[in-house]
């Protein structure tokens, strides 16, 4: 290694280190900054430079300094020139949003399109047109978007962004990000795992504890965040609460099983033909008996499926987002009901069953934060690179 | 904080750094300790000399000096004073061991002892004269017993020590390490998580990746290994595999719900009254078709709760212990079929179905280490207490 790289890579690592305690502890005086990280003031003022210059960090005007009480310059996150693009392919809608360095979300949009067996290069396409239009309009806002994940309802290959089978839209190893062809670095990843990341920054968060997100619409899938980060499990695949057993003998599902949880509670199991989530809300409102028997049936079959989950999982907190987020006042009840009457003799405490904060809009948010996430952890990867 | 309680504070951590240093690389010289903690050489030296002194470390001969090639005196852990003991109440037998700092094996006994529906105290007395034979016998091979772990069938609350349900043995909230009155710490864990531990430390370990493990006898439990550690859950209560749900219409089980794997395939599925495991065996041998119809019938049943335990935790490799042991080759066939069945579409690759290689004495082998693990975690605690 030359000095000029050994150099580099410390210089990425001290950045990352700075950035980090800004995102976690809010804005900091250099001091402060120096004493939390253990750098001396000398480097730490280099590295803020660094990151003001960058459009990375801002000075936000005088604090106290902790225990000395003099005031010194605050530094913080700055949302106004770096920013993230979050996008979601569903079976039923496209999603995308930007969100900037400090996390605030500034552009989201949502389109209804029906991508049930639509060519991956048509649906792509599609997707292509909304992320180059939200692009333009973040450029408009001063914003530099530095990478782009797409969420996906299938389990995706985290290396390569290859969905191995998406039954719901038909699609079998589709490499969505090199199909996407946008101007930025992007990847790909499992649309649960990133809806309880969406919860987990821009939803309830650390008030939920450790918490089990159930997401999806006509597919269902789950993400489980442990202190802070999600559980992926060995191949990133965990969390596919949608093909959980509530009755082996039950229907054939389009994953090749019989009798899982989607078959009970998916959307194709509530919906009538033609309709819409709004029309299905306004059927129960109305209190029409069908709409109420499949919800109820529905809310039980989760409650069954949320059942095992919480007897290998052990979560502080359920959050039903996806479809269960409308429909919450109607599939909680039965829902908690059977995880009572399964759980409530063997453990002190059954989980609680809560609403998601951020909806159907929590996989592109996830989506976005995520890069964000990986933008603090290694700020050098951004700022060394050539600027665009 | 004093001048000297800042001093034993740090000494004590440098005591666990150099400890786990020799605990996860072997016998190293004290100058490649130095290099691998960080330490100054004279600082090791001083810690190193303590350990000796405690018995806790031995000098083990001359080995090369990595890349200087100056030869050195090797030091490495000692088996040799500090010991653990592990104990297992289960509903059919009791069993203990112990194991020494250096993570072998030095006393086993199992003693079989109908437990179901057993007093807690009296089952409690049966276990504390298996333990006190075994301190006896650790004592006449010069080993000092540093701590206890018990294992039990139920979800047990890690700081009390407290059982909160033990459905198979009839208990509820029983504080077993307080009655078994034994002169060192004790504390105890659910006999799943601890059998996990076993086959991690004990067993193939390693190799296997992350693994989901199952134990158990009547009632069947699993631990996760994720990354060489236990997954524990928000409250301590992950793993409860036998009460995954086969058949949510199924048979009553003991824990309040139904068509729980328990009543599938849990050892109340698979015995004739008053038979035993080794009688089952016999009977399988044999080519009996009832006992062979309930292996068949078992091994779906399994299959079919972790192909929801995969759908959910995403291991590597699934690990058959407890009673699925002696039952593996008639279990796993059927296990592994429903698995591919089930799964096979969906995933890439479906988990190996193997066999423990601890077999029923995972839990109390997995105890006894986790004794062990807080030990080399820090040895302070040990070393700097007054000895016994």
């Amino acid at each position: 290694m030359t000095h000029a790289v050994r150099h580099d890579a410390m210089r990425a690592g001290n950045l990352a280190v700075v950035l980090g305690a800004l995102d976690r502890r809010g804005p900091l005086t250099r001091a402060a900054l120096a004493e939390a990280t253990g750098l001396s003031k000398t480097t730490v003022s280099k590295l803020v430079g660094d990151l003001i210059e960058a459009g990375m960090a801002v000075e936000r005007g005088t604090v106290g300094d902790g225990e000395r009480g003099r005031p010194g310059m605050a530094v913080g996150l700055s949302g106004h020139r770096v920013a993230a693009l979050g996008l979601e392919i569903n079976v039923d809608y496209l999603a995308g949003c930007v969100v900037d360095l400090s996390r605030t979300v500034r552009l989201l949009r949502t389109q209804a399109t029906g991508n049930r067996s639509g060519a991956p290069a048509e649906v792509i396409g599609r997707l292509r047109t909304l992320a180059e239009t939200l692009l333009a309009e973040a450029a408009g806002l001063g914003l530099s978007v530095a990478g782009c994940i797409v969420a996906l309802p299938g389990p995706v290959d985290q290396a390569t962004g290859n969905i191995h089978r998406a039954p719901n839209l038909g699609w079998r190893d589709v490499e969505v990000p090199g199909l996407l062809e946008l101007p930025l670095p992007v990847l790909a990843d499992n649309e649960a795992n990133l809806a309880a990341l969406g919860e987990l920054w821009f939803g309830s968060g650390a008030a939920l504890g450790d918490f089990l997100h159930v997401s999806g619409e006509i597919g269902i899938g789950a993400g489980l965040v442990v202190e802070g980060a999600l559980f992926r499990g060995a191949h990133g695949y965990a969390g596919e609460l949608g093909h959980v057993v509530v009755s082996p003998d039950g229907p054939q599902c389009r994953c090749g099983a019989t009798g899982c949880l989607e078959r009970y509670a998916g959307q194709d199991a509530l919906l009538t033909p033609e309709e819409n989530m709004t029309g299905l809300v306004a059927r129960l409102h109305a209190g029409d008996a069908t709409a109420l028997a499949a919800c109820e049936k529905a809310g039980t079959a989760l409650g069954v499926a949320l059942s095992s989950a919480v007897n290998l999982f052990d979560p502080d907190t359920i959050v039903l987002g996806g479809i269960f987020a409308p429909l919450f006042p109607w599939v909680s009840g039965p829902a908690e009901a059977t995880l009572h009457r399964r759980l409530g003799q063997m453990r002190a405490r059954v989980p609680a069953v809560v609403v998601s904060q951020v909806g159907a809009d929590g996989a592109s948010l996830g989506a976005a934060g995520q890069v964000i996430q990986r933008i603090i952890a290694d700020p050098g990867a951004f700022l060394l690179a050539p600027q665009r």
